[in-house]
């Protein structure tokens, strides 16, 4: 018998692609297109690296003070991970324990079934209807659990605080995750439910809107009960794990509210820009609340639009996958970078 | 039915104090008294924080190759994680999935039997002997894999590269883990036994003798095809752990090798003091290769030395635990930290 036959046997994941290669327009990520907080290169200047050879606070108190007193919660209704992928993945393992399926939607964010597949949890996804928007019926069935983005991905709806409260309100017998990553750029987050529904975990990322995605920041919100048996989980098996470089610069980012909003404010006039201008070239689109368009062309198949920005430079998002391989998902760049973007569309869209 | 009864229910592990309080002398957790390569806070104050908007590589190539030049390998036989926890968590979940039990010491690094609980890998623990050796013999039965530490935790007993073969080499159908936290303190590294055995992964960490708890890196080298799945099963459901910081800090910290051999001599020189004048206190230990020393006095309880030097700002590491109830662990720190720590235990050793 070889070792290999013990060995876990998975098909990995394709992320975004992350060229190395200068120059390049790269709108394949949804990262923020402007610099962190100023105050996160002084205090890296300011920083005793000498005290990296101790361990980091295991309870990275400085960053969840921070964001507690920035949303107003307690600190113990507040969890950090090494971004929102790590958070997301513990709070499937820690909550969706029960033997019926967790819900989501069948076009959503890609890793929910990779996680659920993993932790060996059952689960069901619910289609969006033809508009892609949430159908709060289908939460209505037995499940051991609900989560759902909202803004969803790769779509960029918004679905409005009612709709949200309504397939909670259905679900006290489960824990309801809303994956925030997208809602700083015009959504309308679940947090003020949080003090209402104890089984409301809210997520959200510092890769987009606080321009991190280089740290690896993630954060949840919810109940202290919710969030004490996050801990506990956690704890069980790893005590260090955000470094002390992401607890000081990030609790930095946070405390930063001007520059956050400024960015944030930025992105969404230039996507405003961006939607009128697309349609102009023959794309639709849903209305897009988060920091990328998720755009079909009305006569150009996607795949040959995006291989062929690829051939400019220019980077964006295609799944050949069903329901969505007509669509291609553009991060909101600078206004720079999205007219680089327009005119390289018009001239190839015209010259068909 | 409440949403709690879906929840995940743990034993959260109790990590090693980390005390907020300054001017205490802080020998609990073994970390490296000595700061990290002067290089890392210079390069701190060149990077371009500015980046940290972009998602890191996630294939962390400047760490990965740094470490496969320092260490002779190709880079595709080499793994870097948050932390060696990380790598060692993740190599259970993709080694070790045969359904006999896997091996390790009864007296170990107390997170492996955490680990197998949390994938669900049945376990057996082998008693080490009455000197805190490993009896190789007891790796002979039908196994879904091996781990040991070497030099072993908290004993600090370093086994001969020849024991660790016999081991491997009996062990050729599942995946053997030599988890080297310690080696670089006079350990012998298994390191050159991976060209030789495919099955064989060597497991290192930021955290001790590179002054780095601070920034959470840990890493392994084995064969390209074991570097290759554990690869498959990161990527299958989180391909960004590492932030950016740790990827170039880490490198130059393996780049400066003058800093590290002088750091690490120096711990060795005090830990052989140590070691001596512990002796003439009345205290006995096994001979200890790591940055740490496993210590029993031959008339006073661990556990009342133990809170005694708590009293005067003193941390040491106590387990009230089988088998080593009646020792405690003292981290080797600097030559000045040593000297109060004996200026105490004399005083103290005297005084009852």
């Amino acid at each position: 018998m070889s070792w290999e036959e013990k060995v876990r046997r998975v098909t990995p994941y394709v992320a975004g692609e992350q060229p190395q290669k200068k120059n390049i327009i790269k709108l394949n990520t949804n990262e923020c297109p402007y610099p962190p907080a100023p105050g996160v290169a002084r205090l890296a200047a300011e920083m005793d690296w000498e005290a990296l050879r101790l361990y980091p606070d295991p309870n990275t108190s400085v960053l969840v003070n921070a964001l507690a007193a920035y949303y107003g919660v307690k600190p113990s209704q507040v969890f950090v991970g090494v971004g929102s992928d790590d958070v997301l993945s513990l709070a499937f393992m820690t909550f969706f324990n029960g033997n019926q399926p967790i819900l989501f939607p069948d076009v959503t964010y890609s890793f929910y079934d990779v996680w659920a597949e993993l932790y060996r949890i059952p689960y069901k996804t619910c289609a969006l209807d033809e508009n892609w928007h949430i159908r709060p019926e289908d939460y209505r069935q037995p499940n051991g659990g609900v989560i759902f983005p909202n803004p969803n991905a790769p779509t960029g709806l918004l679905e409005s605080l009612g709709t949200v409260e309504e397939i909670i309100r259905a679900n006290q017998d489960a824990v309801v995750i809303v994956d925030e990553a997208y809602v700083d750029f015009g959504g309308v987050s679940a947090l003020p439910l949080v003090e209402k529904y104890d089984n409301l975990l809210v997520v959200q990322t510092f890769s987009k809107s606080r321009a991190m995605a280089g740290l690896r920041i993630g954060f949840c919100i919810g109940s202290e009960k919710l969030i004490g048996y996050l801990n506990d989980v956690k704890f069980s098996f790893n005590s260090y794990t955000m470094n002390l470089p992401s607890q000081i610069l990030g609790a930095e980012a946070v405390r930063d509210d001007a520059w956050f909003r400024e960015t944030t404010a930025k992105i969404i006039t230039t996507r405003e820009r961006v939607k009128k201008e697309l349609k102009e070239l023959g794309f639709s689109f849903p209305d897009s609340r988060a920091n990328f368009i998720f755009a079909a062309h009305e006569s150009i198949p996607a795949e040959q639009i995006f291989r062929a920005l690829r051939q400019a430079d220019i980077y964006v998002r295609y799944w050949n996958k069903p329901r969505i391989s007509e669509y291609m998902r553009i991060t909101v760049g600078t206004d720079e970078e999205m007219d680089r973007l327009l005119d390289f569309l018009k001239e190839y869209v015209n010259s068909l």
